[in-house]
């Protein structure tokens, strides 16, 4: 998809905010995000274990935020800079917090739980909060 | 909706953040907002008149933010009250930004053109901005 | 809010498919059903009660059937008839579902639970799916 | 990404309703025809060119059902096959009227305008219908 995404911008005729590639990356990793968290969310209602309400909630709000943030990066026309980055934070926050999350109950899998999904997709919250925040050293102020 | 909103969080088992009055109050101002922006971009569209890109892109990121932040906000387990602040503040921010680009195209209505959508929606837009502020300053640090 | 977004399509320049009231009244109708499904699936993942996979999952599928087809019912430019229809017909399907499983539940607050958040989910639910029918019986075929 | 839904639907408790490969296949292309149809709009808006309302119009219902269709298909808990499949259908009908149109569009780039990211987001949208069918095939009736 980050080829897609980056031959689309390349033949478009707005200017983008930052290089076509970086900016193709991001939107890729925040959509990995959205669709793990999505797909866990639906796994952790399955487990059979109490506790996972703050889990669900936060795979839930990350996806909502994932969802706001990559739409409005993939619109470059007059793009609107301290929103955009604004979102772009908020996004590498949403997922720092739903990794964590998802990283402490990935660990319960040794009593026997299926939680690999929870390890999945703490993982794909890490990238997406780390390409969020190489995206905000490149965006202008 | 707003009474709808508010007897459902009444009867939900979760604490509120807020009263459930005041929450009930903000996330129908967003919806509504949401709606007109959606409107709004669909009407600028169709409008012969160039120099309206910034104003429609403006209103799809607003309509963004608000669902993300409406949806965010429905969600009272284990709400995470930073993750929340930040939404809402941005939402008041894409808000206030969109209300001011709809009230320019409000505006240039008396060349005769029908711009009235986007009068409404500036209007809209602003309801959302205030209630946004208003439940900030309500909602735990 | 459905007064808000009929003078918005009244003062647009596209022909709407069917009268701005009717179509206003519709797409009110859905995001109602939308807010209440997410305020529900939330106050359901809340509860006490094992059994309940299945009444969240129908609410948030039904809270992404209204959304989309409340954003398309907002585009009235060029508005595609067959696309519009199809997504109303479904929009009426994912509501009468949800309001029957939600009924199912709320039934149960007798045993002690407070599940009148389902009773009233159902009632938004069945709101929105008889205003879709309605819409459907006037939109051009 | 296809890699990552696989992986985590292997890894989750429910059944799903065909193999975990095929859904995690048609998921990703709903979500790459999704990113597609978002960043042509865009650029299409950025054109100057007239005549392209009803192009955008299409790309933004396609994005609306293919966010519906995607997050439904990634919730395999009790799914609904009937509501599953006509939500299949209907982004399957929504991408192939995409395609058809951005195909148009793209075909006018010999005049000197850099329309070719409709030529991309018309093969992307095809790659989504084509996926859509082959998913619709295998769903149980």
């Amino acid at each position: 998809m980050t080829d897609l995404v980056s031959r689309i911008l390349n033949v478009s005729p707005q200017e983008t905010a930052v290089e076509d590639s970086m900016l193709a990356e991001t939107v890729s990793a925040i959509f990995d995000c959205l669709q793990a968290c999505k797909a866990c969310a639906d796994a952790c209602l399955e487990e059979d274990l109490s506790g996972l309400s703050r889990c669900i909630r936060l795979l839930l709000d990350c996806a909502d935020v994932c969802m706001a943030t990559g739409q409005v990066l993939l619109r470059q026309t007059a793009f609107e800079s301290p929103l955009g980055r604004s979102l772009v934070e908020m996004c590498s926050l949403a997922s720092a917090l739903c990794a964590g999350e998802c990283s402490v109950h990935a660990d319960r899998h040794e009593v026997g739980l299926r939680m690999d999904h929870c390890r999945e997709c703490a993982a794909a919250c890490r990238r997406c909060s780390d390409a969020c925040d190489r995206l905000l050293a490149a965006l202008p102020a």
